[in-house]
């Protein structure tokens, strides 16, 4: 499946509406399964499935390393316990073997996550605790030159392919010290593109991600602060608004949050020490 | 609780960094509980609770009516069959009572729903078919003059109270056939500011809004497009992209989708006949 697929629509304005062919993000369910049970249904853009999965489940703390996987692949017609009308949907459905020995249902985390994310009942505080408990705060001496940071949006946006055909999507990059992009994801779930930045990151060795900065095209949530947290990342900037429970977040778990990154001026949530002015 | 809060941060140009006050927009988790059980939790913009809970159930066809819903109340203390730590979030848990006759458990769309959103397993193609089961298509011989639908954007950008404050939130705005702006909501979440407007709707007897249209202030999803088929919603404008699926399902449903709603043009992705050109 591809990340984009063309439609015809109307061109509408004062003059003659237009029929004519455009460019739209695509979107469909991906379901992960865990050792043949569904997890999670998250609506996403296909493309980097896998690191999708993978970067969900390190970011919810059901896996703790990239050895925690055994095997990611689609689904296959003889392992679907469910009649898929069409083909193509079967590329809706990742399978995801973990290491004989890790014992999901014996992890904190599984009965947490399950919660916070597939929606059960867990109140706002409890929430908030039960994250606080699990992930100790990031300790990383990491810093970065404002100069640094002021180039990181332009950089981001430069890389987003999709978005400039379609106009639908979010975005999300992975940068290292000196600035460099190292991973760029589309996905039109804001959460999605952090998880498929964070699955190549956790697929490539390169976690954790302690010295590292990750940058997101829209607003900062607490969901968004939670998954950085869950993968070490200390300094986490976004184009828009932080919401209270993000910096809330941020604060107990000693992570740089900024927002309204522009030109070159931006707004620091917290733990402002990390970074440096030019001298 | 307020929908915007008070705290400070670094404000960080090339001049000196300052620490000042900023106003943030409020996420907190809000879980709706039907017969004293967890149905979902949702990160919302606290206030119009009510009205979220309504508009939820009913978007998820679990209810048919305001008449189905006897009673919608914050949680009491002695409710909770969880240690709630700080007495504010109580008012994160809404408990809904509904008649008696009603046997949630013995609708069709129970299971479905709970799947779809509270993610378990169902693929794509299987939540379209489950979905163009339950909605007939809109039948509406509803229509709008184009000058209508130029006007409605600036209508529901000057109602947007808090986003002028933080940047951080979506709007939704129901209007009539003439363009008058009936009810506004604005919240960290585009979902919820969705159900906030139909809940308002549903809870003052304007349902079903088949004389109605639901205006965006981001992208137009699938779970948009859903919510709107539940609720009879003829024409759904969003200020930026619709994804593939959105407008698949829109299709089917015979509801009009428009993207990109800018000044005096539009992208009508679907049933382009419910708008008039001026004569």
């Amino acid at each position: 499946m591809q990340p984009t697929d063309t439609k015809f629509i109307t061109r509408w304005s004062d003059a003659q509406p237009i029929r004519t062919e455009d460019e739209l993000v695509v979107e469909e369910p991906l379901e992960i399964r865990v050792r043949q049970q569904s997890l999670i249904v998250v609506m996403r853009t296909p493309g980097h499935d896998f690191e999708l999965a993978a970067g969900f489940l390190y970011t919810e703390s059901l896996i703790a390393s990239s050895d925690d996987i055994e095997i990611i692949a689609y689904c296959e017609e003889s392992d679907a316990d469910v009649e898929v009308p069409g083909g193509s949907s079967l590329q809706n459905i990742v399978n995801v073997q973990l290491r004989e020995a890790l014992n999901l249902d014996a992890q904190s985390g599984w009965q947490r996550n399950f919660h916070a994310n597939a929606s059960c009942g867990l109140c706002g505080k409890m929430t908030i605790e039960s994250v606080r408990q699990q992930v100790s705060p990031v300790k990383s001496g990491f810093h970065l030159n404002q100069a640094v940071l002021y180039r990181l949006n332009d950089q981001l946006r430069k890389a987003q392919s999709v978005f400039e055909k379609t106009g639908g999507l979010h975005a999300a990059g992975l940068f290292n010290a000196e600035g460099e992009l190292l991973i760029v994801r589309e996905d039109i779930g804001r959460h999605n593109a952090v998880d498929k930045v964070i699955g190549q990151a956790l697929l490539s060795d390169l976690v954790p991600l302690d010295q590292h900065v990750l940058m997101v095209s829209g607003r900062a949530s607490f969901e968004i602060v939670q998954k950085a947290l869950f993968a070490r990342i200390p300094i986490v900037v976004a184009v828009s608004a932080a919401s209270t429970l993000a910096v809330d977040l941020a604060e107990e778990g000693n992570l740089t949050l900024i927002g309204f990154m522009r030109g070159r001026s931006m707004a620091v949530y917290s733990c402002p020490e990390r970074i440096h002015r030019e001298s």
